[in-house]
């Protein structure tokens, strides 16, 4: 494989942008279409053969020598969030074009078929809704739901698949099927600070968090600052506080498990200097891959409601507004990326995915696994996004190797 | 003094509002300046002949036996914030002209001239600049300063003065001297919950609280709030959330100095449900009459500063915004007040005012006193704000047995 045309792939792919600042290829639009034709291109100089799915789901098969059999896939996305960087998404698949592009080099047979797939729509940046396109591979899609999707301009998801030629209402046809897929395997920038912080170099992910998040809405009462005395108040904003901090106590008893609780969103009304503050808003998101962690972190916020209403006499109401539940990765897929970090003395960490990918899908069809690289200061969604060569080089041999032991090289 | 005749003053000055919930009386404006004509005719009925000042200010003098003596003064404000209440100011006044009608009615007659003072623009909401007419009186306003206020419409002071047949450059003509005022007491809405709390009809207002105010800025780490470790997080929010709640806990540490401290506005970015708080912004308002006791709650904002931007791993600085200096007021006219109440048999507490009131700029020019009655709830700049005919009647008794006293009734 080579370092150089690796970079090189990422400096074409990060031609494909709409202005501002950073990178913004957002999902179904003509520049992520450029984007996608461009990479097809590259695909098929590799020797692959390429087709769009019902979903917009670009899928590149390097044919194998029993082509009945199911095959082993990677891919991940090249669709992006306003002003985001150039590795997100896009390492997984240009990581995979040059291990398509060595294999040919190389003239490397497999048994089983090889699959790099780019999924279509991953980033809910632009419709709300996020791995639209594996969703869709997966059966996952709720028709109904897609069908009420509007971006910001009003554009409907129906109307962004026929500039793609594609129909909403045949979405359903990019199911896949339980057989068609050996095993599927999702290089991908970690997206937070864990290796660079330990020094390593890949990730096997073993799990995918998944958050379940409140609206925490609190009712004080608005008085004046400056003649409503400290025993008289009733601050929405000292409760949110509060609410906030017990948050944080108790994820951190949960660090074992890697549970995370964020207030992401905390607003406070009528935000005046000489006003005692009436009402607070916090928008709450706890995740993570044990059930159990995640399900004590909520029940300490319901107490923590509980004891901050009783004591400050404050009305407060919590609401559910979603919960997912944490995906495993396949654990034969796991030791099998972990003894090639081994075989190949490469570090490694078993570690969680905090961040949603297509891979939680994949995993509801066939065998799924990640492969992590670093990001450089934890950072993701931001032009500063950054993972070098040399570190995608690591990441590129281990799904390599993978791909070709799972595909039966010979 | 007559209740029913109170009443209807209170009926006849809320018709002068502009659109909009409750009373929109703003300074300078035309309906201000209506309301303003309407109760000059009514003190003129009254028999007291009246004037307009430098800054607008109106002065109605009642003469008394020897017109060269100092007057005994007492008024407030007619001008409102947006979507006020009937009584803030206005209850000053209304009180003052029922005061006035009875003297006139009973035919009593004074020593000293007595003055009923309808001071202009006592609310910052038109111009960002509070109480600036009886700045004016007391020659406290800084010509330069107002040469630059203009309202949310670009209108400037300096035009809005025109528009009432005033010059700005002339408004130091305003100031009053020394010898002119014998004593000044403004009868105010409490505009706190106390007095209605303890079941009390008079507040003699002992000082006038002052705020010193900080912007407490807060640079932490946005990272992804899936992927980011609890143990590797600067987390903006949680640092504000640890000051604010140490602010509480020092100022009701001052709870027998009437100390407070409030975060009024606290707002944190990016402000997404997956983004751990890179930034927040607090503002702080600390106030009290006890220099000492208000010192000790900003040293505790300072250390919790300090303690949490170590603990926290957070960038933390505070800007001193503004810092008045609390007012006392005069300790003779404070104790003639508690000795009306007590020889008339009305409940009364000596106590402090959270807001500021023209009478803080009085204070500078002659003994002054303030009279608190009752608010409902506490509310005040709202339209809810409410003190019954009867409560503002107790306060009217007071007020007038001060005035006959201090000006020597014969």
């Amino acid at each position: 494989m080579k370092l150089d045309r690796l970079r090189q792939s990422f400096e074409e792919l990060a031609r494909f942008t709409d202005e501002g600042e950073g990178i913004n290829r957002l999902a179904y639009t003509e520049t992520e279409r450029n984007a996608r034709n461009f990479l097809i291109k590259q695909f098929e100089r590799a020797g692959l053969t390429v087709r769009i799915d019902y979903a917009g789901n670009v899928i590149a098969r390097r044919e194998g020598r029993s082509p009945h059999l199911p095959v082993v896939a990677t891919g991940s996305h090249i669709d992006s969030v306003y002003a985001a960087g150039e590795f997100d998404g896009t390492a997984g698949v240009l990581v995979a074009l040059e291990v398509m592009r060595s294999l040919t080099d190389e003239n490397v047979k497999t048994e089983n078929p090889l699959e790099v797939i780019i999924f279509a729509c991953e980033e809910s940046a632009r419709f709300g809704a996020s791995t639209l396109g594996s969703k869709a591979m997966t059966g996952r899609l709720d028709p109904a739901y897609t069908r009420s999707l509007t971006d910001k301009n009003g554009v409907t998801l129906f109307q962004a698949f026929k500039e793609n030629g594609l129909d909403l209402e045949e979405v359903h046809l990019a199911k896949r099927f339980r057989d068609e897929i050996k095993a599927f395997v999702e290089l991908h920038v970690e997206q937070g600070p864990v290796l660079e912080k330990q020094g390593v170099a890949i990730g096997v992910v073993s799990a995918i968090a998944a958050p379940v998040r409140f609206h925490v809405h609190i009712d004080g009462t608005a008085d004046h600052s400056g003649t409503t005395p400290m025993d008289y108040r009733h601050d929405a904003l000292l409760g949110g506080a509060a609410i906030a901090l017990s948050i944080e106590k108790a994820a951190l008893a949960e660090l074992e498990y890697g549970t995370v609780g964020t207030v992401g969103v905390f607003s406070v009304k009528p935000g005046a200097m000489n006003v005692v503050p009436g009402t607070a808003d916090l928008y709450v998101d706890i995740r993570g891959t044990n059930r159990e962690s995640r399900q004590r972190v909520v029940a300490a916020l319901k107490t923590a409601v509980n004891d901050v209403s009783k004591a400050r006499g404050l009305d407060i109401w919590m609401d559910e507004m979603s919960k997912e539940e944490p995906v495993q990765m396949d654990s034969t897929i796991v030791a099998e990326l972990k003894s090639i970090c081994e075989e190949r003395g490469v570090s490694y960490l078993e570690m969680s995915s905090g961040a949603g990918h297509d891979s939680m899908n994949m995993a509801a069809l066939c065998p799924t696994g990640m492969i992590f690289v670093p990001s450089k200061d934890g950072l993701s969604h931001n032009p500063a996004e950054y993972t070098t060569m040399e570190q995608l080089m690591e990441g590129a041999e281990v799904l390599r190797a993978f791909m070709l032991k799972q595909a039966e090289e010979f």
